[in-house]
Order: structure tokens, then C-alpha cells, then sequence
């Protein structure tokens, strides 16, 4: 069964048209652990709905060191919104971490989708209210908490994949060296 | 006039009705430095729109220590949307950092009228796009970005009112010690 459907019947009474419609948008598609979807600095044509899997959006700055604004779990999108809201090239790349099953739509019919369909535009809304909720707490935790406590948070927040996140990705995400990351995830597997 | 009706003016054609609607569920209001206008741990009753001065909404931990989320100047809106989000008490202060002219309206009021005008929920939806984006901006600085990058860009962000801001104030936003910020303040008067 398509993946974004099942997502959608746990939030509305999905109607047969809804179905057909996002039937006919979606383009179901298997990645492998490494491969970009987007590619920072292009024109941006797609957002993607993760089935299952890991993905992740970064950032290089001029050294080109990566920087993780977000990753992506089950029933998770991911694209570069900010530079979709401002019409301008992607400013971010987004990879695929671990081999993922993900459902790819065009802008066009996304937001064709959200035009159509009320109910879609209305769950659309309410995951841009838990995006902002969500990026608050980030900031404030990386105000208030240490870098352990952030850890933390992080293995809650991403318990079954947690493991599965290469080091550089999680610290990157963390604002942390990832040698400090690195003794940290050591010292916790030793206690558990 | 009212500075809710002209900010509005600027996006769409304010039509009578919407005009009428707003005016009477606009409470303007004069506040001086230091008023909290929500407190942290208490039910939410209302959301803000600045018409000039500046507010800002922070986080009290565990020690006592203020974090800065956000500043709200000229035509910005401020709350704990989070907590209104997750229909929770607020996890956040609103303060007013210096002497402002606010328009406050309730929670009912407010999504009543994204109700009933859907140009104004359009407005609304388009606040929440430019509200992530803002946000992801700030987190990428923050894992990009030195403490002294930190301050340029924030400096230009809020260039009319950054003088008037207390150090502590921006020193919690940035997730800078005070004194660090204090000395890159004294030196850049100095060079300008």
C-alpha cells in the first residue's frame, strides 16, 4: 500500500478521490544509503515523503563542511521548503542516510493537491504549525541544554534509528566535533 | 489608524467587512519596558501584533537563566504558538524589552477570523512559511556561524532597534555569554 495513503487514513477519511489523486502524483522510489536527491544550488522539483528509511538535509559552508538542518523518518517530508517558499535555488542538499522507501512528488502537483483537496491544505497547516514547534524546541535546547543532554534528546527523538545515523551526521546536527560525539556514544553503549 | 488594518493593507485589499471584524477584535495597547504580557506556566489567552517598539518571548531553566526565542518588532505577531499548537500552558514569557504600541487579540478572536476570511488565513499560512524558514535560517547559523558572524547578521536583522536592546537580552538569544557579547559590542561602537 502506498505509504503516504496509510499516512493520511490516520488523520482523515481519506475519499476515493483523494486516493486517485495522490495514486496518480506519487512515484514511489527505493533508495540506496548515500545517494542526493537534492543537490544544493539547484532548481528544486520535487519533495519526497519517507515510507521508511532515513533521510537528511544539510547544508556546506564555504569549507565545505556539512551542517544537518534536518533529518527524516517514517511519515516524515523532506525538501528544501524555505527555498521552495522563496522561489529560489535549493540552499540545502538532501541525502538519503540509510536505504530508504520514499514517495516522490513535483511542487506542481503538491501544491495542485493542497488547492484541490481542503482536507489535504488543512493537514498541511497543521504539519507547518509542528514544524515551527519543532524548531523552536531545537533552538531552545541548543540555548539550554549541553551537549550531552542534546544527545539525549536526539536518541528520543530518533530511538530506531538512532544507531543507524553515522557519527558526522548526528554531530552535525548537534553542533558538536564529532570526536566529543564520538566518546559520548562510546560511554553510552558501555552503560547500556 | 490601526496598525493591524495597514500591515494587512499592504498584502491584500481589506474588504469592509474585514475591516469592521478587525477593528472589533483589535485591543490596543501601550506597554512599557519590563511588562510581561504572558508569563511561563500560565494558560494563553492572547496573541500580540506589534504596531512599533519590541517584545521578545523567552525561557526560564532550571537555574533561573533567561533564553531568548525570539524578538518581535514592527508588524511581527507574538505569543507561545507552540503552546497554543499543543493546546498546553505556555512554556514561555512575553516581555516587553522596549516601550511598544501592541494590538492584542484573543485566541478565539484570532482563529475565528482565519476562519471566517480565508484571505486572512492565506496570510496567515504564508506567516507560518516565512516563520520556518526564519527559524531554519537561525539554526544554520548557529551551527555555521561564529559568535561574532552571529551578532553581524542579527545586527542587520533588527538594525533599528539593536541599540536599544539590552546586552543580556541579545546575549540569550545569540547563546553567547554576556560578557563576550559586551566586549564585541564596546569594539565595533568603537570602530564605527
Amino acid at each position: 500500500m502506498n505509504g503516504l495513503i496509510k499516512y493520511l487514513s490516520n488523520k482523515i477519511d481519506v475519499s476515493f478521490a483523494v486516493k486517485e489523486y495522490i495514486l496518480s502524483i506519487s512515484l514511489q522510489k527505493k533508495t540506496q544509503k548515500g545517494d542526493i536527491l537534492i543537490s544544493q544550488g539547484n532548481k528544486i522539483k520535487f519533495i519526497y515523503f519517507v515510507e521508511d528509511g532515513c533521510l537528511r538535509s544539510y547544508s556546506l559552508d564555504k569549507d565545505g563542511k556539512e551542517h544537518t538542518l534536518q533529518f527524516a523518518i517514517k511519515n516524515w517530508w523532506i525538501s528544501d521548503f524555505t527555498a521552495i517558499n522563496n522561489n529560489i535555488l535549493s540552499e540545502l542538499s538532501v541525502e538519503c542516510v540509510q536505504e530508504a522507501n520514499i514517495i516522490q512528488i513535483s511542487l506542481d502537483d503538491f501544491y495542485q493537491a493542497l488547492k484541490r483537496f481542503p482536507e489535504l491544505d488543512k493537514i498541511h497547516k497543521k504539519n507547518l504549525e509542528n514544524r515551527i514547534s519543532s524548531l523552536e524546541r531545537r533552538i531552545l535546547d541548543q540555548l539550554m541544554l549541553t551537549a550531552l543532554q542534546r544527545y539525549e534528546e536526539f536518541k528520543k527523538k530518533y530511538s530506531d534509528i538512532e544507531p543507524l545515523i553515522p557519527n558526522y551526521c548526528i554531530a552535525s546536527y548537534l553542533g558538536m566535533a564529532k570526536e566529543s560525539l564520538s566518546r559520548i556514544r562510546i560511554k553510552n553503549s558501555e552503560l547500556t
